[in-house]
């Protein structure tokens, strides 16, 4: 049993949509296909990967240090024990040899591509669904069957913002979204408090609304925001300032009593272990929002839960930035508080199984077997010739 | 004044040693050329840069992102305010458009070899030396002519551990150096106190001699190693855990009496901030290691000087890592407390200029315009055919 090619190529995100901080017309995602000697209904096991949203496609380093290694490593090394299946976390230990500690940035991005791959793979091989090898192997065969999703959307619309605000949140709500959540930090303090208040109207209540600012404030500006939206008793404040400015969440949570959710510019065990220990955040009330196709994959994801949860932070209080099928593997399998989802933006990398039903805020996973990626038609369309080249 | 062209291409290190993390036979180093329409004796400046030792080079950023961004610029949004002179924060903001904030990793490397390669043409275009540049800029003309250098070494070698440890450290004394540095932790503590009596030896006393882990231990293993160094009072003991396990530094400052030294692996303000809060780091004792040609160039560590100063810590406590003359000349002009060398490793980007006499542990910045890469032989013939193509 062995790995055959690690491919991969840089693709185009389909999104002219910017947020607070970066303009995503230009962003690109990488894409990753692992083919195996493995035989499943006649044909070879193929697992395929892509990054999350954000932080571009990582050719170079896929290219030049994490692939050579996988495919130069002696191929038992790469198995489990008994030599039934690929093992995720020592492929991970193959592709970070010769990689210094910390820094962990663009690095993650890549092996988090090959490392959703290695998961579909795995999956496939085992003929399950991911969620349910991650059930199986980290949660004692427990699992959600109806996973909480919310849209990441809510963007501004100059010259219209009240009204298509209004309409894009009356629109999840039709397609059976219950929490939504929208930006917050692209205009003053007036036009965002209105704004919040015109989809609090199609929302219906703050438990159903979260603001995400995307790490855009200082502390003044935080608290100011904290300070007007804490009467609205929002789901929660998400990336209220820099992602790693610690010391700023410390404060903001010493002021604002609503939820603070924070995590997706953080890549790995070590920086989420940081975020526990010294950023405030309060495992009752706050939430976690690790991306895993962003950060090394499941495979860090899964570490990561192990080390925060001696730290107070339960499953339930994850919920996985990205909006992608990964997320919602890792919140059915492991009974994470949810998960995101991008009806509108990101596409196709962004989004569930085309058979998949959003009913009153959350759905289904998938039953097919992997990642299910071959049941999203768009994304297959963009994967299947890396794979089957 | 614009930029008419920014050349980046992927050298190899020349180095077969390893240290207790990583085998430097594969690492590359990114080397960069910026090259203006200014004219300085008949002839254009050309700003060199490159990235510091252990984690590679980064074609794929800078040709995807960070170059290309300079490139499409207006050349006048990348010039100080009189357009007399590029400036170098402004090219630093240029590079770093959409850009999420956070992971601080590959990219910061690939940004500082642009940013090396800025400042060096900065320096030329005002004719001076870089430090006198910083000095005037920076440190309202203060500078030290005679700055503390020491060599990163002390490697392992197996069979004769305790006889060549000897020599290289007794070559470095004859080459005028006074302070060293050894590695330990690729072996067990007992062998490594061997070793490290056995430097001593030549080194004289505990001050002339600074122990490196590599970030290897954990916490057990830090404390073992702390309390059986703790009465050869060492200069340093330098990254003894995972560089972003800011609770293992903590609780090692508790015990160990000692001065601890680390940052070489961390590569933002904000990464450099959360050390000095939260890492048990003592102002008075310790010693801060950024490495300015990893972590987004001088500019950056000129950022992170000034931000960690209301934190306690004087530019005296910093040390810069990566034995390259960009941190001989921040050293020089803002008068660190001194910088690493490498006179026998990582050629030709480790070292000073070829006229540099190290004396009683100190040298003298060069005098040249700009960096000096012009008059570092081996390393102007690896830079020269990038800029002059």
């Amino acid at each position: 049993m062995k790995i055959l090619d690690v491919r991969e190529t840089t693709a185009k995100l389909q999104s002219n949509m910017r947020n607070a901080v970066i303009d995503f017309s230009r962003m690109t995602v990488g894409i990753v296909a692992v083919v195996t000697d493995v035989m499943r209904d006649g044909k070879p096991v193929i697992g395929y990967g892509c990054g999350s949203n954000g932080r571009y496609a990582q050719g170079g380093i896929l290219r030049e240090r994490l692939i050579p290694r996988l495919l130069e490593a002696d191929p038992d090394d790469l198995l489990d024990e008994n030599h039934e299946n690929f093992d995720p976390f020592r492929v991970q230990a193959c592709m970070m040899q010769n990689e210094k500690p910390g820094g962990h940035g663009d690095r993650a991005v890549a092996a988090a591509g090959v490392d959703m791959a290695i998961w579909d793979a795995v999956a496939k091989i085992e003929g399950k669904p991911l969620w349910r090898v991650f059930s199986e192997r980290f949660n004692e065969g427990q699992y959600k069957n109806s996973v909480p999703v919310y849209p990441g959307g809510g963007y501004y619309y100059p010259g219209r913002e009240i009204e298509q605000l209004q309409d894009e949140m009356r629109s999840y709500q039709e397609q059976g979204y219950r929490l939504c959540k929208m930006k917050i930090g692209g205009a003053d303090l007036d036009t965002d408090r209105r704004r919040i208040e015109a989809a609090l109207e199609v929302v219906g209540s703050g438990e159903n609304l979260a603001v995400d600012a995307n790490g855009r404030f200082d502390l003044d500006t935080a608290l100011a925001f904290g300070e007007a939206m804490e009467p609205y008793r929002l789901a929660w404040f998400e990336e209220p300032g820099d992602p790693l400015d610690f010391a700023l969440n410390t404060q903001l949570a010493q002021h604002y009593g609503q939820s603070i959710a924070t995590g997706e510019n953080l890549f790995s065990v070590q920086d989420a272990k940081n975020l526990a220990l010294y950023a405030g955040m309060r495992p009752d009330l706050d939430w976690i929002q690790l991306d895993p196709a962003l950060a090394y994959g499941a495979t860090e994801f899964i570490k990561a839960l192990g080390a925060l949860r001696p730290l107070g932070w339960a499953p339930e209080r994850h919920v996985p930035h990205g909006g992608h099928l990964l997320g919602l593997h890792l919140a059915a399998g492991l009974e994470l508080g949810g998960t995101e989802s991008y009806p509108l933006v990101f596409q196709p990398y962004g989004g569930f199984t085309d058979d998949a039903i959003i009913e009153d805020g959350a759905t289904t996973p998938p039953e097919a077997p992997g990642l299910g990626v071959e049941q999203k038609a768009d994304l297959y369309e963009v994967l299947k010739p890396l794979g089957e080249a």
